[in-house]
């Protein structure tokens, strides 16, 4: 067992594969940042505990699990939280339709409140049992007999039952001949803090990546895009980037990454479009159709089947990398456009348009279609991040498909699953794994569902509209036939004003999300949290999937419209106040709580202070943000504002602190550590 | 390659594993009754053209597709029919959410119409990817650009789209390092009946067998046992066979195999349904509770993890092998039990109850968890069948999982997805791969989606009510709450006449389905079949995956309650006749077809004959079936009916033949070979 860094531990276990997570890294382990987190929890398992044998079908590794032992983590499960008894088959697949663990984004890395988090460096399609079964024998001593059954249905047979007995985690990994193993130690925070800052720490967006953004209708053109652009402006709806689909390819399904006829005037358009303070951003995926411009060099560098009649790029190879930074950053990022993004780089298990390459795929690099599935996401978004990183101006983008060691990359996942329900747990689960998620709104069922969706939205990592299939935008309509047939719903103004609400909501955060997303970068703790991750011993917290802590000290509580106006919230100990009315309640309790369609509950924390911007229409370089300073409770308390650019790196070297004080008798200071704040002022 | 039989090679790749199907195999290769099956279409494969290579993953073996190739089979599919185009991952699963491939009972065996069959001999979780992707290059042609895109929906992009170029059939064997494949020459009937007679042919139930099946209350007593086998004689609603769930084992979920206080005088009960001429089937599962009698001998014959508490036996070992047999023998099939329901051998991927065995399971045969999944329905199978064959009784049981090599045995699945459009979808395509499949009525929404639930039953290989939930029969009552609380619905008496009538249906066929089955174990030819197996050659059929024949020459076409009163058929060319009115009907069409919720479309095929029984409440050993014959058409014809002791195995060398045929102008003969029937009387 190898030290890395404070509570970091490697573990080698026979010869591991040359094709990990690890082999690709692109940022260093922030070792420094890593010693100032404490190990607060005793960590369990120990090297000796740790079992592993090679078979023919690949290795198997088992560490003991404790009865009453709880288990996050493994990437974005929209399906599943509480991973204690539950199989996960970490495989990535763009449309998991049952809880088995595939995912858009799998990470084989998960926390265990028994102390520690397990990373294991593999692109294999690894299992991880987590409890599942106790060994032969374990039950002998078992004598129930003749008890009354109390119900026949299959849902009293196959629910979940917690173990009596200390059972296993098996983590079973094919192919592999060996496995590089990292734990880290602490309780649940603090191993979600090291794994980030194992990663390299969390990413940090430029200001206007967390503003509104909108995907526009995909059979739009030019000219439509403006005339949205300019009734956004004139409606005073904030908006800081617009999004072309598929359309603006010359070809897509597969690429060209050339413009179409509807575009036939792109660089006039970018810039116009940045006069209005509008960033572009563009969707492509990776498969390259014979009309793109590299295609002919691209072929030595791809694999040995075609996705969608297109080459697959082998981004381990220099080759294929090169091509694409390249084209992208002249053509493209050059040119002026923010981001990008990057769909279909998952898999997908019963999609029958040829979409993904067969696992046993040979890719120049030497790497299987096995690893492959599982690496593309994040070399993809590596490729591109490289190309701004060079450029020295950061990126917002999105993403199809994640894995480990994400956490430094401006990249946010998104799917078109719809159950509203589902896309809130996403929220819950992504801050395990160092990895962010838009539950984007794309179909509602109506206005208020619409709201519902949104409310989730602007409390998220990622504020962000799909309107590809609709040509106005869903406040006008949300029926997709009348939408397409240009008839406005009755209530379109109704919805216009209550959504113009949340976007400005949305605008007010920034400053604080901002200082979320710093400190995800100095201290690995993410922007979005379950709530176990800030009350780790409460076990109640332990199951809750359905609210998160947003920034340092809001606790959201999101509704679906299936819901109606009311849902039970749990809070922990303590006394915790209404975001909206500041009204105090107790915590310590599940409580049934109230909320009209056009209301979110969202509670903050005792002595908390939540700066407040006033709403701007879009972040330009320039902006200064006019802040207020709302504070909640009598305690202490102390909030932290970061001032730099906001669009380029130069923060990495110079970034200012403007430190907000409560002091008792809720007196405030506000200091800004060298020299004047210049982007924002306090009224 | 290797000629195993006319139309039938080998191919040995590498280094086969040891535990294969063909391992386990207990019925002979029909030899001589596949010298009686044509090969009418050339086979399009030849060994050159299959090409395999050994990875670090296992073996990847690709064979030619060609442009218009279709291919079917993989076992029960119930999500999928025309699997051109697609991936199939062929993994044990009970409960496949999405059209992966998995199921209660892959088979790793499919036909093409490309003149030939292929199976692979093993038990790993094999991917079949059938045409999904071009190779490298293979697009390089295309030149599409600014295209007008006609639709921007997930629909539109994700639809399955024929390929335009050759392919390839990819297989890929996680593990091996060798693999036998079977290659069977023919159009797809012949294959299919090279596959099944290469199995041992088809397998011949007991007469009672193919009666009216009733699984009883979960909750239920001896009592209510009696109570409700009178009540079904009273009402005149023919029944064979009552069916024992979980209830009667002293514990369940592990189980003991011993009787519960539910059951106190099992014997007698026994005894006393037998007088009245019910069978009797018993639930069960394979995992053993520590109270079962035979527990501690086990433990050195099962794997090192428990399901449910209980040990996984290891029917690979003679001991394990030996137990279940002995104890079976001499406790339940000596005392009068005539089948059983071997439940949830099957795998579940998501379901938390600890279902499934890790795939890494150590069993001391040798064999795998992986291994063990895909082998352990059809071990358990072959256990229960050499039993009752040593004691030449004839058994129909109930299985939850089965695989390849598995048409001999006399056992149907089962599941509890409850989509009848899919239930509908695994009658069509269990005759593939020799299996038979069950689509039970379970839950129905009311008594209308009953009716039309028990009509695809009636016409199915298994005719079964599972009321494991509810106490009373669901032509008493639909709704489980209500029926749960003893309350009848008003409707009762309309639902329990059009029940019985939909019984006396199923009875009156039993002697046309018997000779289907006898012809099954002649000539591998299944009882119920997709339309494209009769009509290979006609293109419209190939993708017509809700209509089927049931036995030589009836085509049903069920309806769901949630399509109403009217379904589109389609008729292959010539002249076809309404089963129930007689009237003509011309064929090489689609038409919209009616049919009340008390109605289910059958078509016949000109010159049939269909022999009909007067209906029996039960089949005992001396029935004697009543018959008329039904003759559909002018054109000559002829149908065998098959005579012998309808229960015992002494059918296999004492059979008689009563043939019946049609001459011109409708004169019909009859005639029995070697002297007079004694089972049938002609009225």
């Amino acid at each position: 067992m190898q030290q890395i860094a404070k509570g970091i531990w490697k573990i080698v276990l026979g010869e591991p594969e040359e094709f990990t997570p690890e082999h690709f890294r692109q940022f260093s382990v922030r070792t420094e940042a890593i010693e100032q987190i404490p190990v607060s929890r005793e960590c369990r398992v120990s090297e000796e505990k740790i079992h592993w044998r090679k078979t023919k079908r690949g290795i198997t590794v088992t560490l003991p699990m404790e009865t009453q032992e709880d288990i996050y983590g493994f990437g974005l499960q929209l399906q599943g939280f509480n991973q204690a008894g539950r199989r996960r088959y970490l495989k990535v697949n763009s449309d998991p339709a049952a809880n088995t663990g595939e995912s858009h984004a799998p990470v084989p890395f998960y926390i265990s409140s028994a102390g520690y988090g397990l990373f294991v460096n593999t692109f294999r399609y690894t299992t991880f049992l987590c409890g599942t079964n106790s060994e032969r024998g374990q039950s002998s001593g078992m004598t129930a007999e003749n008890e009354i059954h109390e119900e026949f249905s299959e849902a009293a047979i196959y629910a979940l039952k917690r173990a009596k007995e200390e059972r296993k985690i098996i983590i079973d990994i094919p192919a592999a001949e060996g496995v590089e193993l990292y734990l880290f130690e602490g309780n649940i925070p603090e191993v979600v803090q090291r794994y980030n800052l194992f990663s390299g720490g969390g990413c940090v967006p430029p200001m206007w990546g967390l503003g509104m953004w909108y995907r526009i209708y995909g059979g739009s053109d030019e000219k439509a895009l403006e005339k949205l652009a300019e009734q956004f402006r004139e409606e005073k709806l904030p908006m800081d980037v617009l999004g072309l689909e598929p359309g603006w390819h010359s070809h897509s399904y597969s690429c060209t990454y050339k413009w179409s006829y509807l575009f036939p005037h792109p660089e006039e358009m970018i810039e116009k479009m940045s006069q209005q303070g509008y960033k572009l951003n563009l969707w492509e995926h990776l498969y390259v159709y014979p009309k793109a411009p590299f295609y002919k060099e691209l072929v030595p560098y791809s694999g040995d089947y075609e996705v969608w009649n297109g080459l697959v790029p082998d981004f381990a190879t220099k080759g294929a990398s090169e091509l694409f930074e390249n084209y992208h950053r002249d053509t493209f990022v050059k040119k002026g456009i923010a981001g990008f993004k990057l769909d279909e780089c998952d898999n997908s298990d019963y999609n029958p348009s040829n979409w993904a390459f067969p696992d046993s795929t040979e890719f120049p690099s030497g790497m299987d279609g096995e690893q492959m599935h599982q690496a593309i996401g994040t070399l993809y978004q590596n490729l591109i991040y490289r190309i701004y990183r060079k450029e020295n101006r950061r990126t917002y983008s999105q993403v199809r498909s994640s894995g480990a060691l994400a956490a430094p990359l401006p990249f946010v996942l998104y799917s078109d699953l719809y159950d509203h329900k589902q896309f809130i747990r996403g929220v819950v689960n992504s801050g395990f794994s160092g990895l962010l998620w838009c539950p984007e709104v794309r179909d509602c069922a109506n206005g208020d569902d619409l709201l519902r969706r949104l409310q989730t939205v602007v409390f998220s990592s990622h504020s962000l509209i799909n309107s590809w299939r609709i040509p106005s935008p869903p406040w006008k309509q949300t029926d997709i036939e009348k939408n397409l047939a240009g008839e406005p719903m009755d209530t379109a103004d109704y919805y216009t004003a209550e959504c113009r609400k949340l976007f400005e909501l949305r605008m007010s955060l920034l400053p604080y999300l901002y200082s979320a997303f710093v400190e995800y970068s100095h201290s690995g703790k993410p922007p979005i949290r379950a709530l176990v991750m800030d009350y780790p011993e409460d076990m109640a917290a332990r199951m809750v999937d359905d609210e998160y802590l947003f920034g340092e000290s809001m606790l959201v509580c999101p509704l679906t419209y299936e819901e109606g106006t009311s849902r039970k919230v749990y809070l922990p100990q303590g006394r915790w106040y209404n975001f909206f009315t500041g009204m105090a309640v107790e915590g310590g309790r599940t409580m049934e709580t109230e909320a009209a369609y056009n209301e979110i509950p969202v509670f903050v924390k005792d002595g908390a202070i939540i700066p407040l911007a006033k709403p701007v229409m879009h972040v330009d370089k320039d902006t200064v943000f006019e802040m207020t300073v709302k504070i909640f409770g009598e305690a202490d308390g102390r909030f932290v504002l970061y001032e730099d650019d906001f669009a380029t790196f130069d923060f990495e070297e110079k970034q200012k602190r403007i430190i907000i004080e409560k002091h008792p008798g809720s007196k405030l200071t506000i200091q800004t550590e060298a020299g004047d704040t210049s982007r924002y002022r306090f009224i």
